[in-house]
């Protein structure tokens, strides 16, 4: 409940909410620890509550740890239900994450203007962009299973075996070892497809001389990671060597200028001068880097548009890449955490385009 | 572009609407067959427009057959831009799936006035509710590779292993043959965890006497399919047995009695009527099931609350379960198509308390 606690005291006390409702599902696991629930509602006088539908009761009684448990029944309105609460605690200024038009009009309907309702959530990712020592235990295990993957990767990636079977190698290596599954879906894009940054993993065959783009994920506790390495089938062509080095350099250089208070632009900025410098700006066609947790993408965005600074505590992926259509693609990326005068490397080795290696 | 003229004729002819807004993933994917836009623009005079960022654009270009793409610039205000060609296009009366009220606000903002929007995510769900006949092949293929999981489960589940080890079998073998990836995270509950519908996969290990509940789906192609069995590490003890019959039988009446144009809600009672008759009603905590396909939970639902009547072409779960906290949980659940006279099962077989079999 600490986090929640802290929440609160943010809220109320610097932004004057006497409320706050969550409702996005990652919210909620991170204030109550449990995968179940359909909203939480934070009051300033009155208890902590947590909504849950019959099918997942039982468990939030068991695991929603320090809430008030309220049952929602299947033909229960549930906005006039948690509008009456609302009202019930005296709730005039009401914080939210998150809630579609019509869920905003349902509550609204119900409240009768007993409470505003304002759209914060800036403020719940300001508390989950610092992870704490638990989520960094888990973010670090998370990110030693995702090693074992690329392990796989390097071992089976070869000309002659289809995309999907060199992902369903790395995707059981990740489970034998403790993954709680795929942190997001395994891009496996060879040959022309890895110019596609998203080319996700299709029953293509992978051929001699193809570039490999192997982006994978493991989960740990419900902590993700993000780990990208980009291989040849075969042997690797003095071009595809060429711009391997490029992305390489550019990928260290920014982890190199990691560090508390940095800009976050400014490290997008180290990583594409590199590339930019090479010639091949106009193909590093994304941002460098995003946040992790209990997402894959989250804030803090590392790129040119953004506003933040680095702070101890936050994860983020750096992964530059070079795309060019017709040729294939080449990104180079792993999760890192914030420290004050530098970072730790959640995921790292195998900086090679051989495969075998 | 079949399905877009299909929704553009029912919202504009019979609606009145003269422009449609997709923003949502799955939607976007149903009508562009292409998983990374932004956001879709149907106007009643003018292009079918698809909006995506840098990152996507090449991809886009190849994939997104039938659009006019729009590049996104990460400095742009995309609410700006999109209002800009809703003006452009003369669009009145925009219809849209879904929008967060801070998007809803963005758009309104921008256009001044010239057009009224109005949430209609329920026409694109009467669309995507009945699959044709290319979306039926990828879902028996879904099926028959969840099948290929549900045998590895009976093969490798035993006292001694543990609920991720099992569940990393299980993937594999679907990964193997083919599947996409996992349509959700796999369910691998055992013991007293069995007494929860989403009781997830940890690292318990499983013992001699316990109830497993093992709930996975394959996906191909971005279609998903839905699939669980219980069985007993070990032999099964005579309450197990006698839980197993009630919920099996409930689930293959409710199986026999779908057909074109029954009520969803009918085919609930049938299950539940078993499970109450055992004097069991209250521990079938859930509704008998949900419509599938692009996502795992879809429209129809097949509850006591439902509205709906089956048609030819929904893909629906049959999912009956008795939950016992502190004794542990049954479900059967297989994903079939409705035809007109009764339906296919697209997850078969395995209808048995023990593995090995």
């Amino acid at each position: 409940m600490k986090r929640v606690e802290t929440l609160k005291k943010i809220a109320f006390e610097k932004k004057g909410f006497d409320g706050f409702l969550i409702t996005n599902e990652a919210n909620m696991l991170y204030f109550a620890g449990f995968p179940g629930a359909t909203c939480l509602l934070f009051p300033r006088n009155g208890e902590n509550t947590l909504y849950v539908y019959g099918v997942n009761y039982e468990q939030a009684k068991a695991e929603g740890k320090g809430f008030s448990i309220e049952f929602v029944k299947r033909d229960e309105n549930l906005a006039a239900k948690v509008a009456a609460q609302i009202k019930d605690y005296g709730i005039k200024k009401l914080a939210f994450d998150s809630l579609t038009i019509e869920n905003y009009r349902g509550l609204v309907k119900f409240l009768r203007g007993k409470a505003k309702l304002k759209p914060q959530a800036k403020l719940v990712w300001e508390l989950r962009k610092v992870k704490d020592a638990e989520e960094i235990e888990l973010m670090r295990k998370a990110g030693e299973l995702t090693c074992e993957g690329m392990r796989a990767a390097y071992e089976y990636i070869r000309p002659g075996i289809r995309e999907y079977e060199a992902a369903a190698e790395i995707e059981y290596a990740m489970r034998k070892k403790g993954s709680w599954g795929t942190a997001f879906e395994t891009i496996l894009a060879s040959g022309v497809r890895s110019a596609y940054p998203h080319g996700g993993c299709t029953d293509r065959e992978i051929r001699e001389g193809d570039l490999v783009v192997v982006d994978i994920g493991a989960s740990y506790r419900y902590y993700r990671s993000d780990m990208t390495r980009t291989l040849v089938a075969g042997k690797p062509s003095e071009k595809q060597k060429r711009l391997y080095e490029i992305v390489k350099t550019a990928q260290q250089k920014a982890v190199q200028a990691i560090k508390s208070k940095a800009k976050a632009k400014d490290i997008d900025t180290t990583a594409r001068k590199v590339i930019e410098e090479a010639g091949y700006g106009d193909y590093f066609v994304h941002s460098l880097g995003h946040g992790v947790g209990l997402e894959v993408h989250e804030p803090p965005t590392l790129g040119q548009q953004s506003k933040d600074r680095l702070a101890v505590g936050n994860v983020v992926t750096i992964e530059p890449g070079i795309y060019l259509v017709g040729f294939g693609g080449i990104r180079i990326e792993d999760t890192v955490l914030v420290k004050e005068c530098g970072s730790e490397k959640f995921t790292d080795g195998f900086y090679t385009l051989e495969a075998g290696k």
